[in-house]
C-alpha cells in the first residue's frame, strides 16, 4: 500500500528530469523518488526567491545535498520583489514567473526531457478552493494537472507534477524514513497570506462539514480534468471552424460560424484566442466571457473590450479578437489618404482600385440597369457639372442617399448604417462635384444627383479593382 | 435596472405554468411576476409536506391568496416522514420526490406547458456549495438549471426556474413593494440542518475570503452550465458510436469504441447509461466511475459493482452495464441444460443449433484443413469409441486441450482462458465419449483424442447454426 502510494506519475523512466527542489520537504521527497528511476538521469535546481534571509542557507542546504547525492545542481537568485513591483505583479505572481523562467531556461541549456516540481494533493485541494472561492470556470476548478506545458515557459518541454496524489503528510513522512531531513518548506514562505489562511482556516473549518473534504475536491479535480480534455477536444475541431484568420495580436473569426455554436463552446473559443494573444493570460472573468458572447450575436459598431488589454470588434461578417499593438489586415478597401482631382477619364487609387468616368447617352433601361451595381453609377451631368474629386471624408460631411428624397444624412451615420468596416472609413473615396459629395462607391450615390426624365447629359463612374 | 432584474426567464409568453407556491417570499415573488405576462395562465399549486402543524394554515394562506388572483388552486397532502422511512430517503430526498410528483402530475393533468418553482440565486449558490463539499464533477457545480426536464418525473413537461437570479432578499422586496406579505418560507422549515448550517454559517465564513463569493458561485454556474452543454452535445454523438444494443435494465457498449474515447469522456458515458437505467440515479460517486473506466481498458472476467445496484462486466467484447432485474440478452449460443445422447446422425441442440455426427474415410490433407475450424472436428474413433453423449458442465470436469499435449486443466479455466461468454459457461455443450470431454465445440478438441499418424478410424463433429 505504502509503495503503491509512494510511485511517482510521469516521470520518464529514462533520459532526464530537470527537478525543482526548495529543501522542504515535498521537493525533497520527489527528488528521492525520482533517484529510484534506475534510468533517469536528475538535475537538482534551485531557485531563490531572495524573500527571506534564510535562502541563502537552503540554497547551500540543496547544493550540499546534491552533491551527497552526486547529482548536478543548479541555481538563480533574482529579486522578486523588485520584478513585482516593477511588472505590477503580486509576489507570488512575480515568483512563479522567475521561477519557472529559470527552470526552462535550464531545462533547454541541458535538454531536459522534463521539469518536475513537488506540488502535493495539500497544493492541488489548496488550488481549487482558492479558483472556487474566485468563481471560476472549469479550467479553474479543475485545478493544476500532473502533466502539462506552461506555453508561455516553453513550448516543447513538459512540466511534470509527479507527486501531486501524495498529501504533505505523507511527504513529510517519506523524508523522515529514508533518513532526510528537510528543511522548512520555503513554499510555505513564498505564500500568500490567502494561501496560509486557506490551509490553517478555511479548510478545517470545511472539514466540520465534510471530514473528506479534500479527498473530495481531488476527486473533483479528477473528474473535471477528464471533462476538460473531452471539452479541448471539441474545441480543437471548432477552432478550425470558426478561426478564419490570424495575424500579429489578432484573431478573426467567422461571425456566423461562432454564432452556430453554443455559448459555453464561444466561451472556450475567447479564452483560448486570449491565450493564443496573450500567453500569460491566466484568468478571464466570466463578465468579458459573457460581454463577448452576447456580442458576437448582435455585433455594435463600437469594440468592447475584452480583458487583460484585449478589445473585440466585428467588422465585415468577422469577429475581431485584438490586442492594442495588433498589426490588423488592412483589407482590400479602395483607400484614399488626401484629395485627388479627376482630370482625366482614369484615376488610380490604390490597391488596383481605379476610378474610371465617362459622358454615355441617356438610354434610361441601360441606366436602371447599371444603377443596381454600386460600384458603377450615371448621374444627372447638368447637375454635377464636370468638374470631380475624389477626397477622404472631413468632419461634418453630410449626404443625401438615394431614395431619402431631400433628406440628408451625417456621412458618419450613414458609414454606420451601410456598415462600412470601421477602419475603412477614414479614408473611404467619396466622388464630389465641390463641395457636394455625389457618390460614395460601392454603397450610394446622391439623391439630388440622380437621373431623372429631366436628364439630358449623363456621366458615368465605375470604382473597380483591375 | 429593478425592472430588468425582475424580469422572469423560461416562462412562456402564453400558455399555461403550473407553479409551485409556498407561500414564502420567493414563491409568492415567482406568481406576482408570473401575473405580469398577461397572455400566461396559471394554476397555483400546494404540496403539503405534512412535516409541521402550521402547513395548514400555509395551504389556506396559499388558497386564499389563489381566489383573491382569481386563479385556479390545486394541492395535495403527503406523509412525507412516512414516506421517507418506507423508501429508506432522507426527509429531503422524500419532499422532493413527492413534490415533484404531485406538480408533474397536476401539470400533465391540466395540459400545462410548464412546471415553474421559485428557486432562487441563494439556493443555487447553497445547492453548488453542496456539491462543491461532496465532491462532485461538472454535473453537480453547474448548479440547477434555468430550463431542464426531470425526466424521473415526467419526460415532456419542462421545470423552469423564472427566478434563479434573484436573490432572497430581493424577493423578500419585491412581495413587501407589491403590498404582499408572504408566511415564513416554509422550505425553510424543509430544509435540512445541513443546508441552513451552509446558509447560516459557511457562507458567512466564506464572504471573509471573498465578500462577493455568492455572486462568483453564480458565475462558476453559468459558466459550468455552458461547458456542460458542450459536453452534452459531444456525449450525444458518443452514445450513438459506443451503445450498440441495450434492454430491460441493461445497456452494452462496444469495448472498443469505449476504449477509444477519453477517460472523460467515458465517465460521462456512464453516467448517462446509469441514469438510463435508473432515472432516479442522481449522485453517482467518483470512485465508481474511476472502476467503471479502468474494468474497460482490462476487463477482468468478475462483474464489478458500479454504483446503486448497478454492476458491469465483460462478454465478447461488449462493456454491460446492468441493473440487478436486467433481462440480459441470452446470446445466440448454443446451450444445452441437460445430458442429451447421441443416437444418431443428428442432434438438435437449442437456438438452430445442430450437431452432426460422421464417419470418415482417413485422408490427412482434409484432416489438416477441416481441425482449423473449431465448429467442425475430426477425432481418432478408435480412441473415442462409438457411444457420445452431450451434456453441460459438471463440477470438476476436467480437460485435455489439443497442443498441451498430455496436461490436464480445469475446465472453469480453461473456459476463462478462451473467453466463453461468462452466462454461456454453465450450459455449454461438451461432446463427450462416456465420461472424457473430446471436444469443447467452438474452441478446441481434447489432445488425446486427436488424429495422429496411428490413426486408422474417424469421427467427424460439426456444431452449426441452421
Amino acid at each position: 500500500m505504502m509503495d503503491m502510494r509512494f510511485s511517482t506519475n510521469f516521470l520518464p523512466a529514462n533520459g532526464l528530469a530537470l527537478i525543482g527542489v526548495s529543501g522542504g520537504a515535498d521537493s525533497l521527497c520527489l527528488l528521492l523518488l525520482a533517484r529510484q528511476i534506475s534510468n533517469l538521469k536528475i538535475i537538482v535546481a534551485y531557485f531563490n526567491h531572495q524573500l527571506r534571509r534564510e535562502a541563502v542557507l537552503e540554497a547551500r542546504f540543496v547544493c550540499d545535498l546534491a552533491e551527497k547525492m552526486k547529482l548536478p545542481f543548479v541555481s538563480e537568485a533574482a529579486d522578486v520583489g523588485r520584478y513585482a513591483s516593477l511588472h505590477r505583479l503580486s509576489q507570488e505572481e512575480a515568483a512563479r514567473t522567475l521561477r519557472y523562467r529559470f527552470l526552462f531556461a535550464q531545462a533547454r541549456e541541458h535538454h531536459a526531457n522534463v521539469v518536475a516540481v513537488g506540488h502535493t494533493a495539500d497544493d492541488q485541494v489548496e488550488t481549487i478552493l482558492m479558483h472556487f472561492l474566485r468563481g471560476a470556470g472549469l479550467t479553474g476548478l479543475k485545478g493544476m494537472a500532473g502533466y502539462s506545458w506552461l506555453t508561455e515557459f516553453d513550448q516543447e518541454i513538459p512540466l511534470v507534477r509527479p507527486i501531486l496524489h501524495l498529501w504533505k503528510s505523507e511527504t513529510e513522512a517519506y523524508c523522515r524514513d529514508q533518513g532526510f531531513l528537510p528543511v522548512y518548506d520555503t513554499s510555505n514562505g513564498d505564500e500568500t497570506y490567502f494561501r496560509n489562511r486557506l490551509r490553517h482556516s478555511l479548510i478545517p473549518e470545511l472539514e466540520k462539514y465534510n471530514p473528506r473534504v479534500k479527498q473530495a475536491l481531488l476527486h473533483t479535480a479528477a473528474a473535471l480534468q477528464g471533462d476538460h480534455s473531452v471539452l479541448q477536444d471539441v474545441l480543437e475541431i471548432a477552432w478550425k471552424d470558426t478561426v478564419i484568420d490570424n495575424g500579429q495580436g489578432w484573431v478573426a473569426f467567422d461571425q456566423i460560424s461562432l454564432v452556430k455554436n453554443s455559448v459555453g463552446l464561444r466561451r472556450n473559443l475567447f479564452r483560448r484566442a486570449a491565450e493564443f494573444l496573450q500567453p500569460d493570460c491566466r484568468d478571464i472573468g466570466f463578465e468579458a466571457m459573457d460581454r463577448a458572447a452576447v456580442f458576437v450575436e448582435s455585433p455594435t459598431k463600437d469594440q468592447i473590450d475584452f480583458v487583460n488589454g484585449l478589445f473585440m470588434f466585428a467588422e465585415s461578417g468577422k469577429i475581431y479578437l485584438a490586442t492594442c499593438e495588433a498589426v490588423l489586415p488592412t483589407g482590400d478597401w479602395p483607400q484614399v489618404s488626401q484629395q485627388l482631382t479627376l482630370d482625366s477619364a482614369r484615376l488610380e487609387i490604390n490597391n488596383g482600385w481605379v476610378l474610371s468616368v465617362e459622358q454615355v447617352d441617356v438610354d434610361s433601361a441601360n441606366l436602371q440597369i447599371t444603377n443596381t451595381d454600386n460600384w458603377s453609377v450615371v448621374l444627372d451631368a447638368d447637375l454635377t457639372g464636370d468638374r470631380f474629386i475624389v477626397r477622404p471624408r472631413r468632419t461634418g460631411d453630410i449626404f443625401s442617399p438615394l431614395g431619402m428624397n431631400r433628406q440628408t444624412v451625417k456621412l458618419r451615420e450613414f458609414y454606420i448604417k451601410v456598415k462600412i468596416p470601421r477602419r475603412a472609413r477614414r479614408n473611404w473615396p467619396l466622388v464630389c462635384a465641390g463641395e457636394k459629395i455625389v457618390w460614395v462607391p460601392g454603397f450610394r450615390l446622391a439623391h439630388p444627383y440622380r437621373i431623372t426624365e429631366q436628364t439630358k447629359r449623363v456621366v458615368k463612374f465605375m470604382l473597380q479593382q483591375e
